[in-house]
């Protein structure tokens, strides 16, 4: 938790006054009527403690991705799974395209790993590219990634990805791939290493029910990996309770509701080309990103002027290579992106008139 | 959560066919029907993050204890924040009475500190005496109590856990003390340090919602310190995220039961005196505990033989110092005591007819 302050993401709608968040980067569908329901069934059944093997769940994820139960690992949301790694491994460096998710530095910095920064370049739309090959060494420690990557939104390309599997393997390099926003990503550009892990073993894939069934604050994620001493070094710096029995309810619902990812990707689709088109129109540079959320930058104040509307957007500022104008929008619903557009038009025309 | 096995707590309803649960030391009353209500009225509001400040619940917490709301830390119940203190504190020795509570060596391990034992004397009831103070030096690290012990259900005595705040303020060494079973120990016993903080600030008082409001499957719990530099130390090993929504709201729900823990305490005193004269009368070796649960001794097999009786006890051989026969058992509602009563009365005839 955060007791002074220091909190660098988006979904703050505790510290302003909100009434529009496109700052998270969840589900503009929200959560699933079953996954509600499964909630509320679990408060019957909360005196005792949760399954701390999270059996069913893991039963049910391995399944899924086609592997073995015990290769899976399950966290009080994604987050926290990202520390417990870099607890695990505790490697010396880490290197680490930027920008991306904070909590990655956050967690080598408290792990004691240094992170070198691989700064993505903007003028190249912040694409991962090949030449991040070299700097994979017997050094590296780990790298670490997301595909697609937040607050860009840019896919890695299959090849490359493959390319960097096989450097990492090479050089004894782990390999920490976030795969949180695949399910909301477009079709053709959602790519998951989870088939490959037999090629190596030193990886491991990170997933959330947050974004894609609307659990943010259910705080469920998973990872997967083959690698066992890994897993049982993960094992030792977690309690043995940290996923509720709150959040095993909800994940096995929303499990069972598998047209809900193919019905949100036909949404964000859609708005995500609205929204393109919109900002095109008004003037505002917008990186297109496979996932469910836009990158724009160049207007100053957008974010001051967008909060003073009581619209929340990611303000990127504090992201390593990002800066003033830089804002992260998630894709809503049709009817919040059109008040997000007008609001943005209004932004324009009141700083014209000065 | 556990991958290959190795769990050695209580609570394991999973791996076995239980009717009754004795092993896990909650509340006999279970969940309060407003924590439940709580929970249920939560599941529309999951698709946005929690809080991460905890503001509403830690300014509750605050005005509860008499102190500042940043003096409150939350957890994802209490066991994570014994893993996030070890963490946070990172010392090379820690002075561990045992038996105690597992996580506290595992969560020490995980730190790379090194446990020193205090073996707990079982002539003496395994009470914590004043030659502890004398092993509190300047290399001690940390001293790490639970008040009343799990599980022997001993309290340390008031005028000791004073002299053993004075002897580590002295000594520079941090104490933990985990308070968790205080709210369902025997009035005159339960003792807090809280109001002592501002005598010596390298303190961490754990405290949780599982045991007092039958919480165990939501994951709440929550440290009190007046150090600054820990608290600094606690946000950088945590995700902002920890405290889930619905802990959040549960834990809310939970403070709004004042009398809920003096009715419990009352069910336990009567019950305790229940289990204490039958399992005398039977003449199964008893340790009085303070608290909602008992150490059993002297019956070699009694848990394999309840097990098969549909009833599961703590097995309490894999506590250092204690061993076979030893069993530990949650103080429960009459009618479960009774048949608990029954099951061992059943077990100790049939092998006296062996």
């Amino acid at each position: 938790m955060i007791l002074n302050g220091g909190y660098v993401h988006g979904g703050d709608i505790y510290k302003h006054r909100v009434t529009l968040d496109f700052s998270a980067n969840v589900n503009p569908l929200g959560t699933p009527e079953a996954v509600k329901a499964a909630i509320k069934a679990s408060a019957d059944a909360v005196a005792v403690y949760p399954d701390p093997y999270c059996t069913t769940l893991r039963e049910k994820l391995a399944a899924k991705h086609a592997v073995s139960a015990s290769d899976i690992v399950c966290g009080n949301g994604a987050a926290e799974l990202i520390y417990q790694f870099a607890a695990a491994i505790r490697v010396r460096t880490a290197l680490l395209p930027v920008p991306s998710f904070a909590d990655y530095e956050t967690a080598l910095f408290a792990a004691g790993t240094q992170p070198v920064f691989w700064t993505l370049n903007r003028e190249n739309g912040f694409a991962l590219t090949e030449d991040v090959l070299d700097a994979i060494t017997e050094d590296a420690g780990v790298l670490m990634l997301a595909n697609p990557n937040n607050p860009t939104g840019k896919s890695v390309p299959k090849d490359l990805l493959r390319r960097i599997l096989d450097r990492c393997r090479k050089t004894g390099t782990w390999l920490f791939l976030d795969e949180c926003f695949t399910d909301l990503t477009d079709e053709e550009k959602a790519v998951s290493l989870c088939g490959a892990l037999e090629e190596n073993d030193r990886v491991f894939l990170l997933h959330a029910f947050t974004k894609t069934y609307g659990m943010a604050g259910v705080r469920l994620g998973y990872a997967i990996t083959k690698h066992a001493a890994l897993k049982r070094a993960l094992e030792a710096c977690s309690q043995p309770w940290n996923v509720s029995t709150v959040a095993q309810a909800a994940g096995l619902a929303a499990l069972d509701c598998p047209d809900w990812a193919q019905k949100t990707r036909a949404l964000i689709r859609t708005e995500k080309a609205y929204l393109m088109s919109e900002l095109t129109a008004l003037g505002v540079p917008v990186l297109y990103g496979d996932a469910n959320f836009l990158l724009l930058s160049g207007v100053p104040t957008l974010y001051e002027k967008l909060l003073e509307r009581g619209i929340l957007v990611r303000d990127c500022r504090n992201y390593r290579g990002l800066g003033q104008g830089d804002c992260r929008i998630a894709v809503r619903t049709h009817e919040e992106n059109r008040t997000l557009i007008e609001a943005i038009r209004e932004v324009l025309h009141a700083s014209d008139r000065h």
